[in-house]
């Protein structure tokens, strides 16, 4: 971990107690309104892997967005409810002063090796060198946090939306300065994706994910072989429905192995 | 609600205290080991639906399986941590004496009518009525429990697998006996797909959810307007890889509305 990267030091967590860490939203991050979610979720994953009795690599990350994040410092909460041979089942708090503004449940394994299968096959795309870099939004500081590179479904603002557009992206992703993959970054690189109805409408629409939820594939190992170099990234959503749509990615690894699976609930306004 | 139908049986919470209730394990709804997931998960949703400060439907549940659940007496502690103008953030703790057997989140809220859009759509599927009933399992007493009927992917134990075969089916479902569908009979047939390695290798293996999440799209009157009538499931894997697979499945009503989508992480031993 390099101290310089802006993701490292927006992980940061002092120790206040067993359990518990002061975190501080990192402006490299900032969303329209505090902190961009990905980072968030990130936080409440370092919070667990960093606790003296965590035991295993994650599985699943649940992260719901109880209310917004005001840049400056939060507290995290994290207790280990029960520890079984191969699995752990954590619950996490994030509190700005008396308030929650998450909540999250995380279970980590100690994984054996066993008969494994593909169903999913990676989606093919040129090459991320062979795939032009989109800009950072103006107005959006922690896109300019992440590299991406859109193979299909761009972010195309102020375009006339198809009525039957869809919502689908294919790109190649990672952290801006690169920074070597590992669970947290997987988690955060999990919510960059833009929300599915900016690419349905073709334009912004206020939104806030509500909850989030990450499955891992991949272990250590897989990520370390990763390295610096880009994911991709494969996002849709099923349906847009009275103020919530649903949003679903796959991130897989440059030789094509699946990573992580995500899934998130979005509240829109529109 | 018929307080007759076994489902309202084990959903039956006696209140404790304000958000603590005792419940009870229902032989309807008998696994191998322990009740059926998808019915522990439908009294988490239960027991937040039940609590007096509640407000608005649910968005989002995500249901973690600390530990076994022994047949018997459990309780459930709800906690309404952050309610908002039109959302509302619960957690869940389960506990048989005083081991957490359960952990869970849960997204509620007050939807407005906007803008709404379909992506995914309904996989075609002759008539309910038309495809036969798949036999319970004799040693699974929770699969007399539904009414399933597959059109693509059924359980076929023992057959040789093919090794290309993959996961998905498609199928009818309903309680059985038929009940009013309502949001935990939901979060209950949202679990109800065998888990797909049993598809996969055509066998039984030993397996455990550990971690299932819920989303939402629809709302009471649409649940409402299903009535009775079977729901069209759509599941599938992407993965299996020491130790653990994923499993998601989209419920459709018979007019080919969305209602939930599901995700879980199952552990298996192979």
């Amino acid at each position: 971990m390099s101290p310089h990267h802006p993701l490292d030091a927006a992980l940061h967590l002092e120790p206040l107690s067993e359990g518990r860490w002061r975190g501080h939203t990192h402006e490299a991050y900032a969303n329209m309104v505090g902190p961009f979610g990905g980072a968030t979720a990130a936080s409440t994953l370092a919070a667990v892997l960093a606790h003296p009795a965590r035991q295993g690599e994650p599985i699943s990350l649940t992260v719901n967005f109880a209310g917004p994040v005001a840049p400056g410092p939060f507290e995290i909460e994290t207790t280990a409810v029960r520890t079984n041979r191969s699995t752990q089942h954590w619950t996490v708090l994030v509190r700005q002063g008396a308030e929650v503004v998450v909540t999250a449940t995380a279970v980590l394994a100690t994984r054996r090796q066993t008969w494994s299968a593909a169903e999913a096959r990676c989606p093919p795309a040129p090459p991320a060198e062979n795939t032009p870099r989109m800009p950072a939004l103006d107005r959006v500081r922690w896109t300019q946090a992440y590299d991406m590179r859109f193979v299909e479904g761009p972010l195309q603002f102020d375009a006339p939306p198809a009525s039957d557009q869809d919502s689908t992206s294919l790109a190649w992703l990672r952290d801006e300065p690169p920074r070597a993959l590992d669970f947290c970054a997987l988690a955060g690189l999990g919510d960059a994706f833009f929300p599915r109805v900016f690419v349905k409408r073709a334009r912004w629409v206020p939104i806030g994910t509500v909850s989030f939820t990450a499955h891992f594939h991949a272990d250590a190992a897989m990520l370390a072989a990763v390295g610096t170099r880009h994911l991709l990234g494969h996002a849709r959503a099923l349906q847009y429905r009275n103020g919530f749509f649903d949003q679903s990615a796959e991130l897989w690894s440059p030789g094509g192995e699946l990573l992580a699976v995500t899934h998130q609930m979005v509240y829109f306004k529109e």
